[in-house]
């Protein structure tokens, strides 16, 4: 159990200092702090409560859209908060087509160049990569499911956030390897091989894919042997690709949101060990 | 205009002759039928429809499943539909997870091995290759968006599709390439200029991706032109590749299934000049 690790969305009410001490409580090693989170209870403060505690920062959600205007500014902040956080990573959802909000209606003007978005991406991830270089901060590009693609992520595939990050050193451009979002793509087994041989795998997050969907497809994101994943074979592909790193439990779902937050962590740790350890 | 085709599931409500009727009011020369349509009318009747107005069947829909049991029987029936319809192709729609039914909860027992569903489906149109051969009808295997991955098509990517049907001669198997389902796609270029070097795309159906989805996915298609998917710019990669059939216009819509189709047709007609021909 020493490799799970809580993001914090998935007991999402709880701020900084609960989601600790539930760690705590729960014996879990690993968080992944949201900036939000860490923006309501304070910078410093939040460093002060995960470093009390001991536990490990496995990732910082979320830099990145950076095809909206004023996307460098936003992430330097939080290149800036992943550093002074001892954050592994930074994960980076990229953005989609510049005007089209995330969940939201298109607004007047926006752009269906998709192309012309992900050079946008490009020209912003290059950018960015020395200020983060120079504080230590490895930038993880999280590829999102395609159902995001015009208003979260223009980033679709494993293969795609390879071709992005390969510019950079490993140890400053990673990716994020997302359950949810890479468990469909054909071209997985091949692109997981490549990120390992590449040293690119930043963060290994797991859930479930809940069938059907739900209305609300951001909250379409399912407890561990909730969904139809196959968690066992990815987690053995993601291992004989070499990565040793945190397993984090992230999940979106408006049903864990309103249930106790401790049944939560009990259901996550169950689930940790008979979908992702089998033991 | 010419190549412009009417896939009977945009105006749902009309019968075989209705929509056949549709397309010669507005001066449509070409019509995609379905097969439930189909067998309500009668397969010798609705032959007699097409032929009579002088339409040609652009392709019919839809074969395949073939992660079920008993898929075969009932695919070599669709191919006979084919034949005797004369369309240009039967559009093979795959299947998803054994034991997932579309658009439901899986069943006990479901399969979660996607590469060993991806498998079913290679050896099932081994088998049903011949069949249609022998009947002059031309499989179409159509890459589903990845979040129909579960239940519909475990088929999703254009080169996946290229992949599967590369075995076969470009007459017997080609593949649909449908806007909603592959915009997203970072590698469509390359695809599209594979399947265009090989002569393998059988159909290319048209709609758009409204932003955001509606809760339920499989009704989240659009108008052309109410959504973000630059057509113009995929139309001309498509005629780039060599494509030079007809242009379906399959919209998948409750609110469209609810308007008189007369209206329906007209914009479509309207938004087919404006976004595909940008006359």
């Amino acid at each position: 159990m020493r490799r799970l690790s809580l993001n914090q969305w998935t007991t999402r009410r709880w701020s900084v200092p609960e989601a600790v001490d539930g760690c705590v409580r729960h014996g879990i090693e690993a968080i992944g702090l949201w900036r939000e989170q860490v923006g309501e209870y304070g910078l410093a403060a939040s460093v002060a409560a995960v470093a009390g505690a001991g536990l490990r920062v496995s990732s910082l959600c979320r830099g990145g859209f950076l095809t909206s205007g004023g996307a460098l500014r936003d992430n330097r902040r939080a290149v800036d908060e992943a550093a002074a956080l001892g954050a592994a990573c930074l994960v980076m959802v990229v953005g989609g087509l510049p005007g089209v909000p995330p969940g939201g209606e298109p607004r007047p003007g926006f752009s269906r160049d998709l192309p012309g978005a992900r050079e946008r991406v490009r020209e912003a991830l290059d950018a960015l990569v020395p200020y983060a270089a120079e504080r230590g901060v490895r930038l993880a590009l999280e590829p999102l499911h395609p159902m995001y693609c015009a208003d979260r992520a223009v980033l679709s595939t494993l293969g795609q956030a390879l071709d992005l990050a390969a510019p950079y050193p490993a140890e400053r451009v990673g990716v994020v390897v997302d359950a949810f979002h890479v468990w469909w793509d054909p071209a997985l087994p091949e692109q997981l091989a490549r990120a390992g041989a590449a040293r690119r795998i930043a963060s290994y997050q797991v859930c479930d894919w809940p069938q059907p969907l739900p209305a609300d497809v951001l909250l379409g994101r399912a407890m561990m042997g909730d969904g139809v994943i196959d968690l066992g074979a990815l987690t053995d592909a993601v291992a004989a690709a070499g990565y040793t790193g945190d397993v984090e439990v992230e999940i979106f779902n408006a049903a864990l949101w309103a249930a106790d937050p401790d049944e939560v962590l009990t259901t996550m740790k169950s689930r940790y060990r008979s979908e992702i350890l089998r033991a």
